[in-house]
């Protein structure tokens, strides 16, 4: 992997701090929950979610305080092609209605008491400054993949170590899990590219409606995804190279806090289509990245399914959601925090005076 | 149906209340959310959720407020066969439990806030009385239904016309939304049996392990019930009939909650195996009822799924829960709010400044 970071020293140390998660390894989670007055295994995947986060954490002592979303937004240059049914200024309007709480990622966060990080990585037109958003952008969205590589190598790598920085950030007053999130007009078609090169499939099986084409258009996507991976020529083995050719600035950014949030051993909640494209760069840069992911949901658009099996993650939810936003990742976060609750809360069979079968 | 209630005015009376629901009849759920600043359907199941729950409801005027899961208790006289891998005591004790907040279905349902109706329907034993219980008991468990009926006719009209009186009850200080929930030692083995009679489904469908049985217990779980159903012969035909025969002081009480709060246009939150083999009894009743069912998740109980199947009902979640006490429910609720407050509180296009692609 060397080649892919010589002088990236940011990025080369935080992936290099990246550990493998061992699941329970001194088998404390389990021994805590056999102790518990239910029956063995009875609730199921909540069990295993209470056992993934603590054994990311690493120690059983903390609960769920600080739950944080990350909706990261910006604009790609191939809208253009007209691979979109909404026009460009909605990444910006819907920013706007992020910062004053009225889209479905607000209504879900408050619902499960998550916080929302809102953050212009490259839409294409000025925001004005704010203290419900971060602008992080240096760019005013990517290029016509189209017709060029969307982003210089450079720019790659700098958009995670964005995204790393985020996480920096939002570790000083506490950062227990994290949800991914998203909003970029267009910003289906260069995750669907991603996908197709890095997981090796064909562009037809990576490439769905977005936010509501009919066949007609997206046959018309299709082509042009295939025309920018045949133009652009990204390496499957370098995802740096694949995230410049056919990525996006939101995209790189949510690859940094993957890596970021890793690197601090905090779980990683995916949402849908976009945060799994990123997802997937960021485990291709370093394998044990994967160990932090839980799958929220499977989005109804066509290729996320394909996208977590390739990840090997099985959603919680299948609710034919597509919106992004982070909207999968709160509720995902819901039911992490249900399996942690009841880990920390439920009285043991000791503790309620009821008869242990297993004793 | 009249021969099923000659002398049962409350229960036909309640029964002859039950309205049809029809979906969103005027399009005023779909108008509103047209207007929301979204890809239209991108919510996917959270928008049917709001919908079924508006259309229940009659009107779009108010949220969620008053959440309640009803947590209904008794004993069965069939675990005398060994079909339990639990001592019947632990029903007793898992109410008080409940009653001290230290069980699973209290931590999920502070979670979702939800409270929690604890109702003694039949325990075998006394339980002190408690500002946090219900006692509504006028027997110590079922007979052994192995040997002969259950419990009588009459105490199976009594044990839905109580389950009737909670909803009564729980109107008083506002109800919104219901979610059904169990506790009973060795009542997956009536379950199984009702479903079998009224589903028509061989026995080996429609039982499972319960609490945790292994293979050969099952063998002889299910020769159990099919000698319940050989010796008692239950009239398909009359649920009532198959719920004194095969049922249970419970799943009376489940019976009852859903017809009281399908009278009443609540919504019924379906939990697992025992929650819905009352609601399948309530729905022979009155196939109206069904209507106001929302299955909340299929249990890792075999034959649950089949449940389901049978009143065309589609789970919101399979997380390999198998608890019952209404656990389901409570992480069901929550999901079916998310799509209330999401109609509630997001901002339109017009008031977001979101350009409206649909205009």
């Amino acid at each position: 992997m060397q080649h892919i970071y010589p002088q990236m020293p940011y990025l080369k140390q935080t992936i290099e701090n990246i550990e493998t998660v061992l699941i329970d390894p001194q088998g404390h989670i389990k021994a805590r929950f056999d102790t518990l007055a239910i029956p063995r295994g009875s609730l199921g995947r909540l069990e295993e979610l209470a056992t993934i986060y603590y054994s990311i954490k690493g120690s059983l002592s903390c609960g769920i305080r600080h739950k944080k979303i990350f909706t990261l937004a910006g604009d790609h240059g191939v809208i253009a092609e007209g691979v979109s049914a909404f026009p460009q200024q909605v990444t910006r309007e819907m920013v706007q209605n992020f910062i004053r709480e009225g889209a479905a990622i607000n209504v879900l966060a408050r619902q499960t008491g998550a916080k929302v990080i809102v953050v212009d990585c490259g839409v294409a037109s000025n925001i004005p400054p704010s203290p419900g958003l971060k602008i992080k952008k240096w760019k005013h969205g990517t290029n016509n993949m189209a017709l060029g590589p969307a982003m210089s190598r450079e720019d790659a790598v700098k958009s995670i170590e964005m995204g790393i920085e985020l996480i920096e950030e939002e570790l000083q007053d506490g950062l227990d899990i994290i949800g991914l999130g998203d909003m970029g007009i267009a910003n289906t078609t260069p995750s669907s590219a991603i996908f197709s090169v890095l997981g090796n499939v064909d562009v037809s099986v990576a490439t769905g409606r977005g936010t509501g084409l009919n066949d007609q258009a997206v046959q018309k996507k299709i082509a042009v995804i295939e025309k920018a991976i045949a133009i652009n020529r990204p390496d499957p083995n370098d995802p740096i190279d694949v995230l410049a050719k056919v990525g996006g600035y939101e995209i790189g950014g949510i690859v940094g806090l993957c890596l970021g949030a890793a690197r601090h051993r905090i779980p990683i909640v995916l949402d849908g289509f976009i945060s799994t494209a990123g997802a997937i760069i960021a485990s291709a840069l370093e394998p044990k990245a994967g160990n932090y992911f839980i799958a929220s949901h499977v989005s109804g658009e066509q290729g996320h399914k394909h996208m977590l099996k390739f990840l090997g993650k099985e959603p919680l939810l299948n609710l034919n959601m597509r919106l992004g936003e982070g909207t999968g990742a709160a509720l995902g976060i819901n039911l992490i925090e249900a399996g942690v609750k009841l880990l920390n809360e439920m009285a043991t069979f000791q503790d309620a005076s009821v008869s242990d079968p297993y004793s």
